[in-house]
């Protein structure tokens, strides 16, 4: 049978209790003759903790140290799920980025994975070992400890798959799968059984926490069957599979999924950039770049610019901005934390030229102001008030998915 | 100036403020020119912390899983001190055991140092970094993660100090220094500015718990200048110097001591064990030591045996007597958890036939019961009631190194 590589975030390792149950799944999984490696998260917030611990004692900690600091906890999770394992007599052996020869290059907190070697988890799987590895985690040519920033468990998950050739990738959670809404916001939301790649991306990157793009970017390439699955629901049949999409010979072959999300992302903010003069734009994106600060969904008019951006990095962006003004490349800019980007994806959604139109009409018929808006080829996004965002979801799944 | 290695304990690394005052010390030390290796714990309860944790998944912690387990305690806090020393700008480095090249056995959570390589940290060294390394740990020939077992910490610097060429070894506690009792037992407490090391090893081995008799050992052998400082005294004229005797050519040439300490040691319990016959002893003696249990201040009498252990070990021997039982080398056995032993150590002190009779009388006066006693070479140790350990302290510090 072949090899399949699942991976448990940290809340489904959040506890010692979940953690074994986690062991009895994969127990379970092992018993039917399928080749495990099992990629694990820090348990719960144990990251959020470490970083903690690191502001007490530094104003700025060194990346390279932080990198250190925080691979401890993948290192903890992985050590106590081969226990738990080990006690069911499941033979289980865990390994670390580095013993399992991740290799990523030298960008410490964000690093990407270079290559991975793997003799040390053939030759475990070769001993019908269950291969536990830690996520998020790798090690650069210099042999320093590296992380790899956002999703970045997710995505040592599918670089595995893809490495070990594995059967299939599958992403644990404590939701059932891929939904047309956040059910918390929308309980009516629709489970997906199939989504394909490019939608999920587009998902991803506004907004479903569920998976992140890196992770789905890189399935995709390698052609790695993702699918995601409740860590806490038993049954193997709900979740949700990525798909490839059919590649004929037109474009009316391929398959039409129509909308299949609102999203709304309480973790981005709103700003607004005059420039001093539109060729200065260039200098702008290489310097946040540089900053390593994100810019999402930008929409440009002659002098001005806006885009949304991480929360948590607001005082970066005003330090930059500062910057830039002081430099001569901006005339004044604005940061709206109050606006968060509501997005609607969809297949080939925008080239109906009446979509925006009617997005609009839904939101100002609930008195939702919009504060701006955008398209892409496979989403719609608008700004909206953080004090009004779950209503304009709610508005608008029941227009376009309910009805 | 000479190389020093430096160790902080658990304590001293326990919380964010203590590994900034840590830090400090540290920076102060690096700009008076010396080259630094500083050796960490992990902080506070961490071990134990984790060992509760893998108490929670599995009822038998895999030994190679614990030590992957325990060993994120030292990465913790080695970061963060390295964190602490970059915010004051002194360039530093931390490096786990295996990064270090501490080469061990293959025996996980009481592995012995083989070697040191050590390249990582002569190259940071020569760079003006001070190099922080993880305490407690390395990594086998075959690239597991190891852990050294009690006391490993401090032979973790002794043995780096020895390979470095350093010019002594400090360790830091949270004591001044050693001491002739306990001063929480006996506030009269004499603290010593030298002590040699056979006598040092005498009371680390029953009870002081200021170093380990490990470290100690391996600071004799190689010859390390050893001391021991209190982390939060910055004084350093404060604290308590290993020294070398004076290997003369006859015995009277070296220097005598008297009597250096009383200690009491709360961790072990009494064990008192009648063969079937006197031959089957070195077979008792044989598989304690196939089951890692310690056999301290034993006593033989015909056909029975008597010694102290670790308290933590008490369902261990239960285990190895029964069986012993059964298999018919002995013919009952006792475990007397309520009696603990307490030693006297001095400078060639048993050799005087009154000393064993003197002490009895002292604890007869005081009307304290004595279960058993044995001498060696440099110590007396007597079995003592919990409950009146402390008072038999008290009373034998006041007639010996008090008048």
């Amino acid at each position: 049978m072949g090899l399949i590589v699942q991976k448990f975030g940290g809340t489904s390792v959040g506890t010692p209790e979940r953690i074994r149950q986690v062991a009895k799944r994969i127990a379970k999984r092992h018993s039917e003759g399928h080749p495990l490696v099992v990629v694990v998260s820090a348990m719960g917030h144990t990251t959020d903790e470490l970083i903690a611990l690191a502001q007490q004692v530094s104003d700025h900690p060194a990346h390279r140290e932080m990198d250190m600091l925080l691979s401890a906890g993948e290192r903890i999770s992985m050590a106590l799920l081969s226990m738990a394992l080990g006690d069911i007599k499941v033979p289980a052996l865990s390994l670390t980025g580095s013993q399992s020869g991740i290799i990523t290059d030298q960008s410490h907190r964000r690093a990407r994975i270079r290559r991975i070697l793997g003799d040390r988890i053939r030759s475990a799987l070769a001993e019908k070992k269950v291969v536990i590895v830690a996520g998020f985690q790798g090690v650069s040519e210099t042999k320093e400890i590296t992380t790899l920033g956002r999703g970045g468990s997710d995505t040592s998950a599918v670089a595995l798959a893809t490495a070990l050739g594995a059967e299939r990738c599958e992403i644990f959670t404590d939701v059932n799968g891929v939904y047309s809404a956040d059910p918390r916001v929308v309980p009516s939301a629709i489970l997906w059984e199939k989504i394909p790649h490019d939608l999920m991306v587009e998902l991803a990157t506004r907004g479903a926490g569920v998976l992140h793009p890196r992770c789905v970017e890189l399935a995709k390439q390698h052609q790695i069957q993702l699918c995601v699955k409740n860590t806490l629901d038993p049954n193997e049949s709900v979740g949700t599979v990525l798909i490839q999409r059919q590649t004929g010979d037109s474009s009316l072959g391929m398959e039409e999924f129509g909308i299949v999300g609102v999203t709304a992302d309480k973790g981005k903010l709103f700003i607004r950039v005059k420039l001093t003069r539109s060729t200065v734009l260039g200098s702008v994106w290489d310097r946040s770049a540089e900053a390593h600060l994100s810019l999402i969904a930008p929409v440009f008019s002659n002098h001005d610019v806006s885009f949304y951006s991480e929360r948590d990095g607001e005082s970066d962006w005003k330090k930059l901005l500062h910057d830039l003004t002081t430099e001569g490349f901006v005339q004044s800019y604005e940061i709206v934390s109050d606006v968060v980007p509501l997005s609607i994806i969809g297949d080939r959604f925008s080239q109906d030229g009446r979509a925006l139109h009617e997005i609009i009409e839904v939101l100002s018929q609930a008195h939702i102001p919009v504060d701006s808006g955008s398209s892409s080829a496979l989403a719609v996004t608008l700004g909206v008030s953080i004090r009004h965002v779950d209503d304009a979801v709610r508005a608008l799944h029941a227009e376009f998915l309910e009805s």
